[in-house]
């Protein structure tokens, strides 16, 4: 039933030549893998695991004769199950995963100004500075990200992402505002965000509508990031439904020509998780060996939570 | 439990020099985005919701020292759901899909002859001027096509295809021959296509014998198409067992150097749908932006369903 | 929840430049269609199904300064059910299936030692000629292979491998050393084998400690396998916990400059199937076309069970 389709390429092809010279398909990515460590303080007691992952982007774009670019990426993951979601326990003797792909973001860009549909990157998550200090061969629990966003309103690296998701996206001059839109019926959010570079300091705040008010996601964030000499250093505040203010601290310093070194501390006012624990810290560091490859680890005590992990990786 | 593979393979390297050499990986396809609309005049009452599809085609061919080709071809589709099949209602709210391969076809051709296994085009469905004239960005409802073919008698492109199926084609000065075989068990269908082209206009037959006496496929088609000037235009009958005869006209015609416009109108004598009415019709364009990309929208009555598509589409 | 994974990338890429030349994805694979025949001797009776299958690789490499390459492989596979599995009956009138990826494998290599992880190799399934003789178009039961190594112990083609998979492979100066070690909780296997080759004859020997003691999987393997002007020759002998000592003789020979023969017979002293066969034996041919395709064939009575396969394969 699709036969229409290869019906009007061929009506397209009679107007412009060489379209398929035009496109690209580039693939890239990364591989990791290493040791994995949690004492997640409960029931299940400390674990080590093996992880791995594989990640293989494919990203597709053409360019009109107006000069606007269409593209896209999907992505294929194939990984061991490393639930290392905030204060959640790391499920024992991962079995490996079979690869799959994640949801496509299509979109269009044309003079700094994009709109994109699909598994969108989203509006809070994609803000400056909202990860810096984050830690690790994987990341482990990212609890230097003070924001709690639901309903897949962040790119999903290996899931569908945001239901009937949209954004735009405009940067010039500094400048970066970006709205994204989407979610389940009955818990549709609407992300605004917008950042300003100067000299080496970027500022950034968002604001997220939710139309279900139970919602227990983020209300609003700031970020002020900057870099001095060797370091990047990023305050974050984020003011979540119902967990309260997460504030705090994360910094990527360059200690050496290859190697870097990553800290956060943050402190959630209201943390309801098990440990009655309300700060989090972590120390992670990345040593570049060339070609792409690294090898990476980290530790940290997120709120209760101890975890650590030891690996290498390679960007293709 | 594979390492034979390798092993053969080994064998037939010594026979063969620089076979990697002679084999190739083309990657291609399209993506597309927009708005559709669908008014079942029924309970779900008008729709409007977001649509996205990334098509990612891998065509895979070698020659034989001989001059025999070998090749295979699968796709990876990610798509919202957008289920536009003929009188079927729009899902509310679809959610994004995640990637997923369908069905390999596998060939092998020499001298216009092809003989083809697994995910196969079928000889209805690959009938000349059988989808002119179908309209919009998605196809919307495929009316302008006159024959239902069950059991995924026909490429399918998210799926696995035709169970056990199997075709033979062959192609040759304006003459072209057609038989595909396959289906499932108790309902395998033989399909026979033969057409002709002669200066611009091209005349095709298919019939089709179904093992179920039950099936409310096709039995046969008949389709009459030529270009005058800039225009094609193309007459088409078929006899459902069931619904009895659909018949209609479709057309494609350039209007301007890049753009197309196309539109239908087709009666099915016996339309068996909730509705009671026997006509579809349609209209949509295609205005091209160059390097494959192209804005394209259309809108339709099929058999009682009104539907409109909207958006742009790029090949790569 | 990924966004560390640019930010980091963007630290190493101050660190070294083009790291995403230095890296490479090549796609390769193989793709094949023909008839398969098995006569289960039972309730089944004699079946004759199409079967086609694509292999497409995805192999990833890229090499740090100090000259360590890191590497990935992932495989889409899309296939009919030829569940060949020794002494299994094949499924009846098998449906296409829609391609699928199979689990990661990811490695560092240097100065020929190498350590993997995920869907590794496994040691026992990686010793030289331990599928020599194996016959036709898809292997058909793999009899020639004495060994039994269950929990996924082996590279899965099709799914995702041994959990928890680790292994060390060593090569050098005709010696090969490999320990492989996972499995699923209260099943862990640990595989070591090794091997060397003097002149044109390689001797292999490996042993399998399973942490089930009523695991049925092979106890040791001993093979020991040379080339003789065209032929390539092996015995091989292996210990299976309960169905006792499976020994036997498989054979390659080019018989012709694009053509080779295969043939084995297998002993299996205490064989447990139902039809009270404790041998089997086989034949096959490769007749090389060129450009990668071959035409393959084989015919085989494994223990009761008579298989046979016909058709066409390309690797690419």
């Amino acid at each position: 039933m699709k036969k229409i389709l290869f019906a009007t390429t061929a009506i397209i092809a009679t107007a412009g030549v060489a379209a398929a010279d035009s496109a690209n398909v580039n693939m890239n990515g990364m591989g990791r893998f290493g040791l994995l460590y949690a004492d997640p303080a409960g029931a299940v007691g400390g674990t080590t695991v093996l992880h791995h992952r594989l990640d293989l982007n494919f990203d597709i774009e053409t360019e009109s004769d107006a000069g606007v670019t269409f593209g896209a990426r999907i992505r294929m993951r194939a990984s061991t199950g490393s639930a290392f979601a905030r204060n959640a326990a790391m499920a024992a003797n991962p079995a490996n995963g079979t690869g799959a792909f994640n949801g496509a973001r299509l979109y269009a860009e044309s003079n700094g100004l994009t709109v994109a549909v699909g598994n969108i990157l989203g509006a809070v998550d994609s803000m400056p500075n909202l990860y810096t200090g984050a830690v690790g061969l994987t990341g482990l629990s990212f609890a230097a990200n003070p924001a709690i966003i639901g309903d897949n309103h962040a790119y999903s690296g290996g899931g569908a992402g945001l239901t009937q998701g949209a954004e735009i996206i405009y940067s010039a001059n500094g400048l970066g505002l970006h709205v994204s839109y989407g979610g389940a019926a009955g818990a549709k959010q609407t992300q605004v965000a917008a950042s300003y570079t100067f000299n080496n300091y970027t500022l950034a705040a968002a604001f997220v509508d939710n139309t279900n008010p139970a919602a227990t996601d983020t209300k609003w964030v700031v970020t002020a990031g900057g870099t001095f000499g060797p370091a990047t250093l990023a305050l974050k505040v984020a003011e979540n439904e119902t967990t309260g203010t997460v504030y705090g601290l994360g910094a990527n310093i360059e200690v050496a020509p290859s190697t870097t070194v990553q800290a956060y501390f943050m402190k959630d006012d209201n943390n309801t998780n098990a440990y009655a624990e309300d700060t989090a810290y972590g120390v992670g560091f990345v040593y570049g060996l060339g070609g792409g490859a690294s090898v990476r680890g980290g530790v940290e005590k997120s709120y209760g939570d101890t975890k650590a992990d030891l690996g290498v990786r390679f960007n293709f």
